[in-house]
């Protein structure tokens, strides 16, 4: 499937209801007509917007366009998409809303005629309601993604929403969580999940896809392609109260449906996960991202608190895992590396003997056998650690060794890191050197620990 | 219940295996001996510790001493306690580990030896295997806390974990959440939540209380002093799984007990609540500190993306509560404001309107008879937001206006806030100058709501 490839690389752009003025689309325009990306505005008036020769109608441009971004309002679309269709485009996304969703006939009406230039031309189209889609890969952008603030990864995402788009880009960005391909559908008159699951697929830049859905027209479609796919898929499907499901409709006219057949949907395929927010499914996907699967249950952990040690004890039975149990030999190595104070019956509790104690007990742990993968909880309050010296070279080389180890072993690590952004951002830097993914809950990292081996059997199962 | 007063604010304090290097304990010795509080430090051997006259034994301070702080190894805190005694201090803090947590006979003893020299003598212990406390109104620490990072407020903290003493106190400042006081007990040899609740529920200083316990050994006492509060208490309780409660066992040495009996406990006092987890735990309470109770289940949501208006209206029947029906005067001065692409049939999505129709939006909803509460959840992404001209004081009167209405119709305000650390701090800097509370979970906000209704039930029927 290679036929939206335009929509991903387009040739040549025309947008229509380009802004010089801060309005919805201003920014799109503006990034679009300094890129490399051919680019033309059209405006019903102006002549010239930020410097660039402006036309009142596509059908003026002298040279042919592949796609079309339309920006106008909702009452003039349609005719816009008519224009298109002469043009000749290949593909038009559609930004505007102010159609199915609104629940009023006239503008349900008016996506009802656009649906129907869809069906009599090869012309393909995303929208209306969306903010269009990003690739990471060669920087096009119609969703108002700055490329300066985010990262480049092998993470898709598919999703029936804006903020999908561009906020939670970019706060993914700030984790160091890095991302080939975005695409927002919004209403879906026409280009899909089922389409884009089919196309992320054979992407060779996509590793894993994550999926925000409020509802399919396309079930036996849907889970055909679902059944499909040779990477993983991480779903979150809301609007499962009234209040929720009403919501939907209103949002992207869609219908929220039964939820117990989504659910079933996601059950029967191995491969493909849900979760509940989207923290979590960003969390997640990069795990999937960044680590190798884990080959068994057993999760141990490295803590700087016993109580947070607790938390994800607790965690990890809900997901039915298991806390590692050490064999002798990394016990008696931990004990040689530990002050007779510390407690290492339940989880591996290091407490302020973690700057000297840490890395003989990773290596320790990383190389046991009975040990799957590792959860490192790190909680230094910043006044101690703002003392170890130099303290730059200690962080790095706790991840530089975490990693190096994991490469060898196999094994699959998560660093959880609490207290302030000072110390957040400090590890996060330098476990980020390493691909060690850091994240703020423990519950999304024994997520993905869970979905990993799950995965990890999916694949075992299918190759016998 | 003033007998515990001097760990508040103590008149003199020697620090027992004071540091100038490195190690646990020393980061609270040097703030402690350049503190505005009398401090002595004692060392088996150093004659001076940062600048100041060190002594042999707490016996050699040529003064009365209110308060002790251990920090010594655990095999000599026996002997530091009996010096402690016959010196005629009021009360010791034991920050060092390796007692009844390690499971191990000799440190099990030692502890109850400690245990006897309290039933002889009038001292109260606090710990082992803590960090101490913190009074931020006068900045008292044994926690190591750095106050220039940190928030004075009306929230106090007890916890059985000394992450709860600085980490999460950093991390929650952040956030502008404030502090009184933050209690760590470790392992409770004798003050412990009954102590602390009791002292707490008198302090004029405290607004609302957290929680976060292992197991308590006073069952009964724990069960009245509940029914006494007449302040909100926030109960975090971990160790439900059984390698979590093993690890309780090995972390304070504590029994995680069963869990269906502190749950019962809690749902027996309507002014309890049970959370499940540490940002959680702050989150409500910084609602329960800065807003007015809400006088019914309405929560109005006005919101600029739909699907975390979706998101939120499953959180709100999941938590028993209903999104608000405005009233059709509400509905028709929003629509006077929005433009006809803008659905508010299910949440009030201003979507892209956002800049124009917030404020008279605001306004319409917070009169309305119909709206409790309100969240407004911002997701304006950075590129667009960045326009805004001038983008300070349009923000600052999103949160000037809502906190001016919100006094005058008595309606508490949430702002969940997604996006970027730049677009998050952004919106916390000004909503903080009005008492807003922002936070980036919609599951919070609303747990938040639903415990505050009930909280203003349990009030209105205590009173009739």
């Amino acid at each position: 499937m290679t036929e939206i490839d335009f929509f991903f690389d387009p040739k040549s752009i025309a947008i229509i209801g380009a802004s010089d003025k801060l309005r919805f689309g201003y920014t799109t325009t503006k990034y679009l007509l300094n890129s490399k990306f051919k680019s033309f505005p059209v405006h019903l008036y102006k002549t010239e917007i930020l410097g660039h020769k402006t036309y009142e109608n596509i059908k003026d441009i002298p040279e042919n366009i592949e796609l079309a971004i339309l920006l106008v309002p909702n009452e003039r679309v349609l005719q816009a998409v008519k224009d298109c269709a002469e043009k000749g485009v290949k593909g038009i996304i559609i930004e505007s809303a102010g159609f199915s969703e609104t629940g009023e006939e006239r503008y349900i009406n008016i996506q009802n005629e656009i649906l129907e230039i869809v069906k009599e031309t090869n012309i393909r189209i995303i929208g209306p309601n969306c903010v269009g889609l990003t690739n990471f890969n060669n920087e096009f952008t119609s969703a108002e993604v700055e490329f300066n603030n985010t990262l480049k990864g092998n993470i898709s995402v598919i999703a029936q929403s804006g903020v999908l788009g561009n906020v939670f880009i970019d706060w993914a960005s700030g984790q160091n969580i890095g991302f080939s391909k975005t695409i927002t559908l919004g209403n879906k008159i026409d280009v899909d999940e089922v389409d884009i699951l089919d196309y992320l697929n054979n992407d060779p830049d996509t590793k894993v896809i994550t999926l925000y859905l409020e509802g399919t027209k396309r079930g036996k479609e849907f889970t055909q392609i679902l059944k499909q796919m040779i990477k993983p898929v991480i779903i979150l499907k809301n609007g499962r109260s009234e209040s929720g499901s009403n919501a939907v409709k209103s949002h992207t006219g869609s219908m929220a449906g039964n939820d117990k057949i989504y659910e079933a949907i996601i059950r029967q395929n191995p491969g493909i996960f849900r979760v509940n927010n989207f923290y979590e499914m960003f969390n997640i996907a990069q795990v999937f991202s960044t680590q190798p699967l884990p080959k068994g249950k057993n999760v141990a952990i490295i803590t700087g608190s016993g109580s947070l040690g607790i938390l994800a004890c607790d965690e990890i039975e809900k997901q039915g895992l298991s806390l590692a149990k050490l064999n002798e030999e990394t016990i008696n190595k931990i004990k040689a590396a530990i002050p007779n104070w510390v407690s290492i019956k339940g989880t591996i509790d290091l407490g302020p003997s973690m700057a000297t104690s840490f890395i003989p007990t990773l290596k320790a742990v990383l190389k046991d056998n009975n040990v799957n993968s590792l959860l490192f909880i790190f909680c230094i309050p910043r006044g101690p650690l703002q003392e170890f010296k130099p303290l730059s070279s200690i962080i790095e080389s706790y991840f530089r060794i975490m990693k190096r180890l994991s490469n060898k072993v196999d094994k699959p690590c998560i660093c959880v890191c609490f207290g302030s952004r000072w110390v957040f951002d400090f590890v996060l830097k330098n476990a980020s050197k390493f691909d060690i993914p850091v994240m703020n809950r423990i519950k999304h990292a024994i997520k993905a620990f869970r979905m990993m081996y799950q995965y990890e059997q999916y694949l075992r199962n299918k190759q016998n």
